[in-house]
């Protein structure tokens, strides 16, 4: 609880001079005012994060968070459940699709074993395992209120070990069967929207599969009664420790003054969590894409914030953010290299008279 | 008039085998179905055009076409005509928002004038010259239908020889004051959608200027009559050289199997009349952002297109085409180097039974 306390209590909100200085510097290049969009307001916002109006991203990571959830066995998706730990192996082979794009991407990635729900182990793979997969919460909480807290002190914890070690932007990335279901009931507790909303009905999944979800979501939040003014209740009662370890990255991204990439509808919500904990915690987010999953436009609606791709991807593993980092990456380049209009002369005796025939 | 003619007979539909084949690539990858969305269709839409499964790209260029435009004399913009010569030297130097993102992106940029109305020259930049810029359209058409013919074959030559020179991906670019304006007017015809949908307020226009536009594109379709099931009359009456040569680009891909990027609104309207004259050109179509004009949107509609990034930008210059460029690059990237399901095999006894407490 310590941890979490005083990281709740050192997030400032960003620079807001360093951000003046860095619009004032697009202000000045030779483009129509405000005409190269979400861009000049990525540049601007890392400005805000680092306090420097000049940035360059020199060593990235994506951090995929892996748990089970005991609402698996609700029957609410198609995939059988060891497909976490399966993917959790394909993350230390590289053979995953975001380990392909982190690759691509030059960004490490790490994966941590935050609450599997099996004995597999590998050195590659950091051992934070909590319990064996969460506690169906269609019949009490999902874990107890300590385990969130410390699900989210161990997503503390692998951040600030990470930003010491000099990575200087992090994407937050997941694995864990049944975690949309878990996410579309933060969703709804924190949105009041329906389940039908929130809830989306995966490829493959049957229409019994698809009513067992939204059912699970609603006795989840029938039974539990999470207060939606307590994110930590939230997390406890009907989330997962995916969600706490990844609401942990942002958190400590924020405390670190370092930017933190939201992949897709799981990332959002533990980032949603992350922002009811502390609101300043917004000024690190980057939102990467607009997810496939039905309930991500109003998780993001709920952040109060635009994806800039829309790429119907609903993988998520973080899928997306080494897409955002290459944009992010794009945007500092453009704001150091472009000249201004000044730079832009030539010998007026070329010209024409221009508004004569 | 023969190069037209011989590029449009010689382009085909994208090869539907090697489309099976990739997608069948994809399918077997370590990951829901489907799941990667527009990265997997891209790549699937790359393996068409070239014909090959796996593919890479490996010499980009951006291709910028600059133009006057006639109809700049009805008061129509806030920035000055000159400034379209001045940006033509902006690329020479490498300081504008595209020569940025391009170096980025690792693409080459090229800078045709195709019609300033300027007597600027430079070595960097490849004289195709048509006229010092367009006829006012609100008077007569804005071009000959013979030059609106050069115009894409000045396109078609340049697009040519660069694939003959290796570069296997091509992005459109333009700089012309008033061509939003042209590209509306192409809309209206090929939509017939209200020029109050088509014409967008730009930043720094003035309430007049922008009735000044939409009176500009009511009057030129009025005056013209653009013949909208003949292409290149409707380029001929209301459209620009800077459109005309990016319709060339467009066909050039289609011919040589090379895929084709559009940037925003005016690079779409070329797209659009370059799939008016051969609809099979859309194979080789990639679109890349969502341009903040307005228009743009259904433009793309016009194009059954949908983009994937959606930034706010409307620089225009082609400064989508290098974001789009790393996307493409991460797809071909991510279907060569992920898995396959039967390559994430684990030890079972690691595995508790995952059914039951």
């Amino acid at each position: 609880m310590e941890l979490l306390k005083s990281t709740l209590a050192s997030i400032k909100p960003a620079d807001s001079k360093a951000k003046e200085d860095a619009k004032e510097k697009w202000d000045g290049l030779v483009k129509p005012l405000g005409s190269l969009g979400t861009l000049e307001e990525l540049a601007i916002k890392i400005a805000g994060i680092t306090g420097k109006v000049e940035n360059k991203i020199n060593k990235k990571v994506i951090v995929v968070m892996a748990s089970d959830n005991g609402v698996f066995e609700e029957n609410i998706t198609c995939t059988p459940q060891i497909i976490t730990t399966l993917l959790t192996e394909g993350m230390v082979q590289g053979i995953t699709g975001v380990a392909a794009l982190a690759k691509f991407a030059n960004a490490d990635l790490v994966t941590v074993d935050i609450g599997l729900n099996s004995d597999y182990g590998h050195e590659k793979v950091i051992n934070k395992k909590i319990a064996y997969g969460t506690k169906n919460f269609t019949k009490g909480p999902a874990m107890t209120y300590e385990e969130a807290i410390k699900s989210i002190e161990v997503g503390i914890e692998i951040g600030d070990k990470l930003f010491s070690e000099g990575y200087d932007a992090v994407g937050t990335g997941e694995l864990g069967m049944g975690n949309t279901t878990t996410s579309a009931a933060v969703l709804s507790v924190f949105s009041g929207l329906d389940v039908s909303i929130t809830c989306g009905k995966g490829a493959g999944v049957t229409e019994e599969q698809y009513n067992n979800k939204k059912n699970t979501v609603l006795k989840g939040i029938e039974v539990n009664k999470p207060n939606k003014e307590d994110p930590i209740d939230v997390l406890a009662k009907v989330g997962g420790f995916d969600i706490g370890g990844m609401c942990g990255l942002f958190l400590s991204g924020a405390k670190n003054k370092i930017p933190v990439v939201i992949d897709g509808f799981i990332s959002s919500a533990a980032a949603l969590i992350a922002v009811k904990l502390n609101p300043d915690v917004k000024d690190y987010l980057i939102p990467s894409h607009l997810s496939d999953e039905p309930g991500a436009r109003y998780m993001l609606d709920q952040l109060e914030l635009n994806p800039m791709l829309n790429m119907k991807m609903r993988l998520g593993e973080g899928s997306g953010c080494p897409l955002a980092f290459q944009i992010v990456d794009a945007a500092l380049y453009t704001q150091e290299n472009m000249g201004t209009f000044q730079q832009a002369t030539i010998d007026s005796s070329v010209l024409v008279d221009i508004r004569e025939d």
